[in-house]
């Protein structure tokens, strides 16, 4: 490194260190600096109608209650956290997943408490809820599905949602969804919404949806939710399973801070308005797992105090299972993640996590790229390593780390964020 | 809570906020917060000399290299990091350990390189140090035991060691072992020193030793370092089981960030010198344990940024590794620690931490404390609790946790730190 970028680079990581320990004294910036430039313009889905609302659950001047209404038709397919202290909307709707209830379905969400951990109160709000929506709507009570996030423990104001479920059924429009995906927002600091068409048998499907989450984003899908709709016509089995492995790939391939939270949820709705057939497609699967993956990475981008987006690749891995366990022990390092937020390109730790996760791994057949730029191979530092490349690589908004273990095939992807005093701040002050 | 008290609490909590905010511009603390008054006045341990020097392996103007010295007639036992990615020291320490050598032994430590991850040079480094220490003591190299502790994957300039060696070799005292426990401090912020004298068949033995480690904390025993001697004479085998059973319940039971290190290394010398066969002694385990516990707060104590000392209890678990998983859990989560960082009783984030463990659990039969406050049972917040008296709990400087499963007998307890500004500043700024 000649001393001209030498000095450029301490400059650099000078200006990012007074960045890093101002940003505590202001608060977190309102919206992350890894957020999109705007809301994506999603097309409607055929047979799906949204409502928004200000119900004052928690939050006072914004919605925080959505309800979507799918018509007769819908086939329902859900993922849900496996916490063992599952939130009571959870297990509700868990129980009802799997059902033979026909006709439409509904969706109802409230931000601002999680109803989780209210005891048998909990079920109760629950109950209130779906019963109320489905007295409203028609709907058979059985296909209506509910989502609470926000703080643990409180009882949920269910009367403060009911109440307005007249308003909510009276405003449904098929143009709601970027007003749906605000309302369920709690810590998140900009709303989050994606969505693919995909051509099948010459006809366009459309597949969109939004979620939530930026804490406790971690393996099993921690604090989030996600719904998605399609207008594709799916049988219930194969619903599910396109579900499992898009969230697979991606909600479930995502984590923040390695919490996992008691609320966790995706739901897919498909209407079967466009007539087309997507059972088993292999097409509506990638364009499924695209727009999960889309929503997923939203999700990170908005981790809290985050300021790098990072992908994690583990290649060359004995097993799926040992390439998964060595990224997410890498992705879930406080010390990987603060050399990230410093801007350090610190292999080191990323040999420590590696060699701390339980996966198959041999020292001297380890080589770790920081982006394009080979730092680490057989046992020890590359002799083509520059400092200079590597930190460069590291001074972007888009990191990626890259260790491949050199015994065998497999392969796995995570995404994650830096740790920084702005996750501290955040959490330090905040009653999930 | 009365209008005065919740002032108070407020104004308390303010403050708090204030100087958590503030570190990160000032930087840590010199000396943590939770250090001890002093280092103990130790006594001799019979059969055991100690020397240290300023080498300049990394740092300047202090120790960074200390040699033990045991006579003849010495045990030796060690526990070591699990990491797939051991250093170079670690391996020869593990081959070394269970050997047939007889006679003298010695320790040679060194701060400030971990000798990590460094090639074929690495065990060259080792094989130049051991038997450069060999040479000059006259100790059968099998005998001779290293750790290096400091930055990963740099070259080790182990002539800079070797050449003070004669040096250490004329310094060597009965008196040396405050200035051993300084030696080999990394980014500790006190030298970590114990010991216990107990009474075995009518006669004294001594236990003392020191430790170090401040970050990457965990499960497995992470960055640290231990070394402890006594003049108890104790068998091979023996002594192996005891340090076994005392490291479980000290060392292993501590994590400041879940990060595990490529070099953790715990020696126990027994030098016999005291003529007592301590040999499957209750009372010597128990001091054994003790001595091992001591050190391991110590290090909790210094765990980077750490402005609280965190006992985590669960009791009531079906199985001895639920209670140890959901423990680990709760001290591990960065929400919980960020909570207790905040002085916040959030006992939301104890419930996601048990839930996401992995250990069995009912949401409906778990039970929490912050201190002595009950705060929830059977599903929900307790009808006796006190938010006021919690606060109170969270205001000091030593935090108990306890959550009972309510679902059998079994119990564990691990000890971690909260989770501050101070962490971030210490790790996205240091090359370890």
């Amino acid at each position: 490194m000649r001393p001209s970028q030498l000095e450029k680079a301490i400059r650099r990581k000078h200006a990012r260190l007074r960045r890093l320990t101002r940003s505590p004294k202001k608060g977190p910036p309102s919206v992350s600096p890894l957020a999109p430039d705007a809301f994506p313009g999603i097309p409607h889905v055929a047979g799906v109608c949204f409502a928004s609302v200000a119900a004052g659950v928690r939050y006072q001047g914004r919605d925080d209650v959505m309800l979507a209404v799918m018509d007769p038709g819908t086939s329902m397919a859900g993922v849900f956290t496996r916490s063992s202290t599952r939130a009571a909307p959870v297990l509700d709707c868990e129980a009802k997943i799997d059902g033979q209830a026909t006709g439409g379905a509904a969706i109802i969400v409230n931000a601002g408490n999680a109803n989780a951990f209210t005891g048998t109160n909990g079920r109760d709000a629950v109950t209130a809820i779906t019963g109320a929506v489905a007295a409203i709507t028609g709907i058979d009570e059985a296909r209506v599905f509910s989502a609470s996030t926000g703080v643990i423990g409180e009882l949920l104001a269910h009367d403060r949602i009911t109440g307005k479920l007249e308003e909510l059924a009276n405003t449904l429009t098929p143009d709601g969804i970027e007003r749906a995906a605000g309302a369920i927002r709690t810590t998140d600091t900009f709303a989050k919404g994606a969505y693919r068409q995909v051509e099948i048998d010459g006809q366009m499907v459309t597949i969109a949806g939004f979620a939530k989450g930026s804490g406790m984003i971690a393996p099993d899908m921690a604090t989030m939710l996600g719904f998605v709709f399609t207008d594709a016509k799916v049988g219930r089995a194969e619903l599910q399973s396109a579900l499992d492995a898009a969230t697979g790939q991606s909600f479930n391939a995502i984590t923040v801070d390695s919490d996992t939270s008691t609320s966790d949820t995706v739901l897919l709705a498909a209407t079967g308005a466009s007539g087309v057939d997507a059972s088993d497609s292999p097409a509506f699967q990638d364009a499924l797992t695209a727009v999960l993956q889309d929503l997923a990475h939203q999700i990170v981008r908005d981790g809290e105090g985050a300021t790098k987006f990072v992908t994690v690749q583990v290649t060359g891995a004995d097993t799926r299972e040992d390439a998964d366990l060595a990224a997410r022990a890498i992705a879930n390092s406080p010390l990987v993640k603060t050399a990230i937020a410093g801007e350090d390109p610190n292999w080191g730790r990323v040999v420590m996590a590696v060699g701390k996760s339980g996966a198959k791994a041999d020292r001297d057949t380890l080589s770790i790229w920081f982006g394009d730029e080979l730092v680490a191979e057989k046992g020890w530092i590359s002799p083509t390593y520059s400092e200079d490349r590597a930190a460069k690589h590291m001074a972007g908004d888009e990191i990626t780390i890259r260790a491949d273990l050199g015994l065998g095939l497999e392969s796995a992807t995570v995404w994650t964020c830096d740790l920084t005093h702005g996750y501290i701040s955040i959490n330090a002050d905040y009653r999930s």
